[in-house]
Parts: structure tokens; C-alpha cells; sequence
């Protein structure tokens, strides 16, 4: 099996390697060939081929399927505050980019790969209900959660039409994340449990009650893994599925929190109000129902002691 | 004020036409200019300048803005049938075309026309429930109806960003669609209607209880009007909205035939199933509730006596 990821040095992108590295198989076939691409140049370990390459550059989407991958993982895209911020950017990366591959999937006859695209719940925005169902209209308030929603319509058609055969995944907000705090605005989630995991000090803009979606890095490589070998025949013409999560309130997360770790570490959390992210927060979707992507079995962790434990497990053992 | 129409030469594009060069005002201000842009040469009534464009092309947006218009009209697309078949010209002109306009907008500083988007209810495709809430998602079953969802999706982020004052409108399938017996599945919705109504045999290819929302010509340009015109701010970010309509099965149709025409021409209708088309049907909104529409001042018909009388009026008197 030949297996391409586009986004490769992501975070997520990083684990969805390790892991298909360590398996050596993926839905029970050898993989023969991995592929990491990204705009950034990826680390290329022992058993992978690494390649820089810009999706929305001509001719690259083209080369990268050259060796006709029969799963493609495309998890690359500016984030949210920089398709914001420079809007060419953003719609030429996120959008463009997508759109180049897709296309260039198409052009090769015969060629229907197995596409596995990473969606956000950003597709989504306030108001919203609790719990958002399945059916609930796109409502993007970023535009990168409007490149993201356009890419759902191109993935669902291009493969209603037979060009490519693809999935996408709306990924919950994933925490913890791993690695060093980062500015993004919902970045406190992870921050508030990771730091004080390591006896750092975190800082809790917003308040107990905010509510919010999550779910695991170690879930996202499964919701990866599954989209890449379940029969897609299931989901006619709908081919993009929120995936399940976790509903938790911050409240719920700092609880969690102190029964792992101790209050020592629930004591680390130093409360500084921010009306601005506070008041993000509350735009942004608080929890779906998720009904398709669960009886289609997908499944995520159902307690923040679990997401707790997995990150010990996976991170700091 | 300066009004540019953009797919003038079309139904819709000519009966609004007709109607601003009637009123020659629009919310109450004069019309200085009125621009007839269509990729087929569109006639030049008396009072507007013609234009023959293909917004697709290079430097084609750009151009058809330099006067500046106030009120922008959008109502070019290839129509389901042909977008299906060549699926690269139907995304280079409903998708590409839309952006490029959208895009040549963005582009002069300072400059905020309001935009009015014609949308479709293929932007929703089965299995649908009845009525269609207005929260309901996009999953389109054409490319047309794709390129319409991710049009929609692109003038609301706009329209965040203020790069433009847009509003996109899903408009009911047109009924009685005036002019000869077209190609289009849908044709025999008008069809049994506008034939019989001179004289002339029509041929209904589904059975009688085949429900579907429709509206007049006149209540479809009464949309475009209102849209135009409107205060925007009540919409918030969700810029794009279900139009009322009336959904009837073909046998309301009939009957409302036989009341204001008489059996005579009720007898005209030839029944001849055709399963495909039933099948293409039954996949095809049955109405929507249009909630939000409705609050926001938008009417049409409520019954399909209205609707013939309407076009008696408007195409045989």
C-alpha cells in the first residue's frame, strides 16, 4: 500500500506517521511506500520519504500523486488567525491548494484514491444549538472555516461524480495538544491541563462554565485511520462527518485535572479573565451529537480523565 | 443610482429588466444607469447599456465594475444539466465566474456594492425532510447545486469581511416559467400549465402526487427587489436565505388548471410516466419553511390559482 500525507509536519500529521510507522500496516495491508509532504520541510523518519511541497503551487498537487497513492491524508492548511488575517493566503492554501489536488486526482483516468480530508468544526458558528446535529447548516464565522466548509462541497461532489473516493472528518478541538503553548486563542484548553501535567504554571482566560468540543490526539489518528479503510458506501452522498467528542466545560476539565494529578496541579491554573477570548469562546461550537460518525464507529474518549491519562501515556511516559 | 444585472439575458434577468426600466426607480432612488452584462449578447431595451461578457475570463469582473455599481444583480450560471455534464466549465462559471466578481470587488478599496446572489434549492439534495427548516445542511446532489452552496458559503465571508454588502437568495423553482418547452427536468412543472393555457397538449412524465416548491416569475423578481433594497443587518452573518414559495403536489396544480381555466383545458395533459424523471423528482425539495424569509418581509403566492393568474396577466393579456 502507498500511502501520501499532505500537512505531514503537523502536529496531527506528525502523530498519524508514528503511528502508521509503528503499525507497518494499514486496515491489515503492508505499506510499501509513506509519503510525507508539507510546505514546511517534513522530518523524513526511517521508513518514509519526505518531500517539500506548496499544494497551491502549479504542478505540485500533480507530482505528489505521481506514484498514484491509494490513500491520501490531507491534513495541510493555514490556521484560522492567518487565512483571517491575509485572505489571498488563506483561500489560496486552504481552498486552492485543496481544490489543485482534487483536480489533479481527476485528470488521471482510472485513478479513484481513497481521500481522507481533515475538517474542522469551524465549519460551524454562533448561534448555535447544544448539541449541533448532524444536519445543522455550514455557518463559518472565519474564513477558515469557510475554506474548510467549500472543501467539504468539492470532496462530497468530486467523489458523488466518481474522481476520487473521499471522507472528510470534522476534528474536534484536539487536547491535549502536545508540545510548547502556542498563540492560538483556544490554546488554553490544552495549556490549562499540559503545563501544570509538567509542575508549570497555566493561565485560564475565560470562565469554569465555557463549554467547548474535544478530543484527543491520539482519537484524531483514529478518526484518521478508520476514514482511510471503512467502506464509504454507507454514507452516500454525504461524505462529511462530524466526528464524536467530548462536551466538557472548563470546570469539567480543571476536576479532571485534580483527581489525576492532584490539587497541587489544579492549583497551578491562574485565573486572568479575557473578555476577548471569552467572548470567542462562546461563539464556538460547545458540542455535536455526532450520531453519524458514532454509529458508523468512530469513537472518542467519554471522560477529560481519559484524555488526562492518554496524554501521560503518550506524551510523559 | 447604477444597477449592473450579471446573466441579464436569462428569464429572470429579463423580467427584472423589464420591471426597473418600468419603476425606473429602486427603494425609492432613481436609476441612472442600468448595465446588461450576459455571456450570450443580451438585448438593449430602451435605457440600458448591453454588454456581452464572460465573467469567467480574465479582467471581465474587473471591467464590469469600473462604473461602480451600487446594486449588483448575479444571476449568470450554466444551468444542472450542462454543469453536470462538463464539469470543468460548470466550476469555471458558477464557481470561478462568482469569485472572480466577488474578488474584483474586493480588490477596490473602499468600495461596498450591495450583492445579490441568485441561489437554488439544489443547494439541498435527499434524503430531505418536509418542510426544509432554514438551518438545514448543504448537501447538494449536482455540481450546480454545489457551486451555488460554495457561492453562498463565499459571499457571507465576504461579507464578514466587508468586502462586500451580499445576500444570497435560494430561489423555488420558477413556475409558470414563460417561453417554449425547454430541455430541463423540471420543465413539466410550467409545462401542463402555460401549454394548456393556449391550447396546446402538455405531457406530465410523474404522477400526480409529486409535491415541489414553487414560485411565479413576478414574486421571483419582487425577491431580487427586496434583496436589493433591504437592510441587511437583521441577517447577522447568515447572508444567505430560503425564499417562500408554495409547495403543492401536481395534483394541486391541476386542480387550480381546471379552476381558472376549465376542464377543457385540464384535458390538455397527457399523462406519460417516465421513471426517471420520477426518480429525479423524488429526490427534489418539497418545500422549505423559510422562516427567516418570511420575517424579513419576503411573500410569495399561496395558492396555484395565484400563480396562473399571475402569468395570464403578465404573458397572455
Amino acid at each position: 500500500m502507498n500511502i501520501l500525507i499532505i500537512g505531514a509536519a503537523g502536529m496531527l500529521g506528525t502523530k498519524l506517521t508514528q503511528r502508521l510507522l509503528r503499525d507497518g500496516t494499514l486496515g491489515g495491508t503492508t505499506i510499501d511506500t509513506l509519503t510525507l509532504a508539507d510546505a514546511v520541510p517534513p522530518a523524513a523518519p526511517e521508513g518514509a520519504i519526505a518531500v517539500t511541497a506548496d499544494l497551491s503551487a502549479p504542478g505540485t498537487a500533480a507530482r505528489l500523486i505521481e506514484r498514484r497513492p491509494d490513500v491520501i491524508f490531507h491534513l495541510a492548511a493555514i490556521v484560522s488567525g492567518e487565512a483571517e488575517a491575509d485572505v489571498e493566503k488563506g483561500y489560496r492554501i486552504n481552498l486552492d491548494g485543496t481544490r489543485a489536488l482534487f483536480d489533479a486526482i481527476r485528470q488521471v483516468h482510472g485513478y479513484v484514491p481513497r481521500v481522507v480530508f481533515a475538517s474542522s468544526i469551524a465549519v460551524v458558528g454562533a448561534p448555535l444549538p447544544f448539541p449541533i446535529p448532524d444536519d445543522f447548516h455550514t455557518t463559518p464565522l472565519t474564513s477558515y472555516g469557510t475554506q474548510k466548509a467549500i472543501c467539504e462541497l468539492l470532496l462530497a461532489d468530486y467523489s458523488r461524480h466518481g474522481f476520487l473516493d473521499g471522507i472528510g472528518i470534522r476534528l474536534p478541538t484536539i487536547c491535549i495538544r502536545p508540545g510548547a503553548p502556542n498563540k492560538a486563542a483556544s490554546g488554553f484548553f490544552s495549556g490549562i491541563l499540559r503545563e501544570p501535567l509538567i509542575g508549570k504554571p497555566a493561565i485560564l482566560p475565560v470562565p469554569d462554565t465555557i463549554r467547548h468540543w474535544h478530543t484527543s490526539p491520539r482519537s484524531a489518528v483514529g478518526f484518521l485511520l478508520r476514514a482511510a479503510t471503512m467502506d464509504l458506501a454507507p454514507l452516500g452522498a454525504r461524505r462529511n462527518l462530524s466526528m464524536p467528542g467530548l462536551s466538557a466545560t472548563v470546570a469539567d476539565q480543571i476536576e479532571a485535572l485534580r483527581r489525576v494529578a492532584g490539587d497541587a496541579a489544579a492549583a497551578l491554573i491562574e485565573r486572568r479573565p479575557d473578555p476577548v477570548i471569552t467572548r470567542m469562546c462562546e461563539g464556538w461550537a460547545a458540542g455535536f451529537e455526532a450520531t453519524r460518525a458514532r454509529a458508523l464507529g468512530f469513537t472518542a474518549e467519554d471522560s477529560f480523565d481519559a484524555i488526562i491519562r492518554a496524554h501521560i501515556e503518550d506524551e510523559l511516559t
